[in-house]
């Protein structure tokens, strides 16, 4: 078993709350990272659903959580026709931590026109991309390889534009499916850390990731970049494709910058 | 009183419930725009925060909702600190219509570092652009003027790129606030029908706005794309600057493409 399937665990009880134990092993510091957050909220949600796979998720990050027992209580929003909703909080110690609404389909059965209008950042494979030794927990479950040319805050150099690109998989080589693109959503350093250096603590407000396609074997490529801060609120915009080159999903966080 | 204010009266009554009428000025076809929806909500779970501020909203359109009597239940999601978290369902007849979750906060209040790595688009002033004679109800409450530049779909022309760039104001010039935000959110017609041309019914699955300043005066400036279309699944990303240049919003929206 993979080390992200044997750390979500989840037992669906009684009046629809699921429980499980956290691994600190997915820990930002003190507290479960918001990726990880995401996507055992994703997997409680759809205990509430008929149709399998998250298409948009939101999650509203209240107050920390911590690794260990933790109860997931949801409910559904609206069951039936293409899509259905759901809700959950994460509880624990009679405290909510989080707060998750998602929409789920089947997207096999969703049909309709494709096309893109922008392609994936032109950058080094990824056996040419570096990777980065890092003392925060949660990056090692990960395999990132970082485009040498948003690594220059490494060196001290500051001013560059706000943007990572990277190749990301499991570090363990699970396949990646679409509870990945949750964690991979909110796996590297924020990226206002190639501009300014690294600065600690960025706290996630809100995170929403959109869903779109189960990623084909491989690594998966992306970029996350800031454009706007304002008065130290902030978008991580994050666009997260394939090994084929498709997009597979867009993340954007609401962020604070405290210095 | 300006007719956005006259056709957002709530009352807020007991166990959170605010109840009004939601008036048919401001529909899409048969159903309220989401914006107008999504500006309700704001003003319903402002009721449940000591804050003022709506910084961040995602909105789930689960039905069809209607203009006349229209309840808003609510409720106060977290307290206290920095952010309050709130969340509302619109029922009408005993069925929920649209989820909402919010985060509030004080503009004035949040302090921090400001810059920007883009730039408002580069089109002609207002008295320069274009405005749209359309038939859906809704385009009637706002002064919106194209850039020409995007308008080709107009005269059949397809294959351009999926972007709309824009100046808009409330139609009776009411001053911009950020409710105004969460209504210029979702006013333009879909970004795709630039590219395919009007192509009937996009609906939204879920609409997230990201609120940062309060406007300055004047109209504000805005430009929505799509870039990624995935078996009609796509999003629409809007940047909205004021008429100051700064970026006052950010929304996105999953959308599903029905031809």
């Amino acid at each position: 078993m993979y080390e992200f399937d044997r750390h979500a665990q989840l037992s669906p009880g009684p009046d629809g709350v699921c429980t499980g134990d956290m691994s600190d092993l997915w820990n930002v510091g003190p507290v479960p990272n918001g990726g990880y957050l995401m996507a055992l909220a994703a997997m409680s949600m759809a205990t509430h659903c008929s149709h399998p796979d998250p298409l948009t998720i939101t999650g509203h990050y209240l107050r920390p959580a911590r690794a260990g027992h933790a109860q997931w209580h949801g409910s559904s929003v609206k069951r039936g026709g293409s899509f259905d909703n759901a809700q959950v909080s994460l509880m624990q110690d009679g405290t909510e931590r989080c707060r998750f609404l998602g929409a789920y389909g089947t997207l096999d059965n969703i049909k309709g026109p494709s096309w893109q209008e922008a392609a994936p950042p032109d950058m080094p494979p990824p056996e040419a991309c570096e990777r980065l030794e890092s003392p925060v927990t949660v990056n090692g479950r990960y395999e990132a390889r970082f485009d040498a040319g948003c690594l220059g805050w490494l060196q001290g150099e500051t001013g560059r534009p706000a943007e990572f690109r990277a190749w990301i998989r499991h570090v363990d080589e699970r396949p990646c499916d679409l509870l990945s693109l949750l964690l991979f959503a909110d796996a590297l350093p924020p990226p206002v850390f190639a501009r300014l250096g690294p600065l600690g603590w960025v706290p996630t407000v809100e995170l929403t990731v959109h869903l779109r396609s189960k990623p084909a074997p491989g690594f998966v490529q992306c970029r996350f970049r800031t454009r706007y801060v304002t008065n130290g609120l902030l978008e991580a915009d994050g666009e997260l494709w394939d090994a084929e080159g498709k997009l597979v999903a867009l993340s954007r966080q609401l962020a604070l910058l405290r210095q």
